[in-house]
């Protein structure tokens, strides 16, 4: 194996949009970094992930979880997606970090009846908790990603890079 | 499904402090939680997870790497770990949030003798690289551990809860 060169960072082309719009598509759930507001430092939690109508991030929260607490304090946050599965080594696996802003929707709004439905046509079983009084339903904003194709294999992808 | 209640965190019990050690021993990768230098901001990558003699996690990572800029200029971290594998709710599938700082271990020390052979007998392939001269190996001193055991079963543990 070659030494690394000094920038791994390669130019972004359709192909490694394409991926980082599967990894985004194929995920049910993702790891979601948020800042601790007792301490300020980084909280990696577990999350389940839907997408909206622009193939934007979306989640479903409870306000109980330290998670939740943190993001009403500290929208900045960051979601892993991309599983490497249980078999070959989970760094050669392709994954996709993201930058996003935490906006919690508003339970009254029409923006809330339409995500509502989207989320429970990507996570059906939901339908148990969604409408529980401490649920909220959360759009992740992309600000950037960063797409990690294997060793090697980085590209740094802007919000419209991810569009469909 | 009942409505939960306020207070989701559970008293730590033997179950619980075998629940949480089983899921870093059998972590060989996990999601890592760093503050971005330049924007303040969380970020979550993938790192390859291993454990020192104590059963603390220990990684390594490639200093061209932007986790490995961040826990220069930022040593809080966090790490999670417990994959929820291709079946079933991956939200009832318990896992692990460690709250760390990360000691970069200087290479020329008998401590990096010893921690370079543990790394290598939990990762073999990392033969391949772990000489690189970008290659560093870091420690994850936790500092308190939060486990999710599926909903409704939470647990704050100290880092002795986690010693074996």
């Amino acid at each position: 194996m070659p030494e690394p060169k000094q920038n791994p960072i390669r130019p972004t082309d359709d192909e490694a949009r394409a991926l980082a719009r599967s990894l985004l598509d194929g995920a049910s759930h993702g790891a979601l970094g948020v800042i601790d507001p007792e301490t300020g430092a980084p909280m990696v939690t577990r999350i389940a992930v839907a997408r909206d109508a622009q193939g934007q991030p979306l989640t479903l929260i409870s306000t109980l979880s330290q998670h939740t607490k943190a993001l009403t304090s500290t929208p900045a946050c960051s979601l892993l997606v991309g599983e490497p599965g249980p078999r070959g080594d989970p760094l050669t696996h392709p994954r996709l970090t993201l930058q996003c802003e935490a906006k919690f929707i508003d339970r009254d709004s029409a923006e809330h009846r339409n995500l509502r439905a989207l989320y429970l046509s990507q996570h059906p079983k939901a339908k148990l908790y969604i409408d529980f009084g401490d649920f909220r339903l959360v759009r992740l904003a992309v600000t950037q990603a960063f797409l990690n194709g294997g060793f090697g294999k980085a590209y740094v992808l802007t919000p419209e890079d991810l569009q469909k």
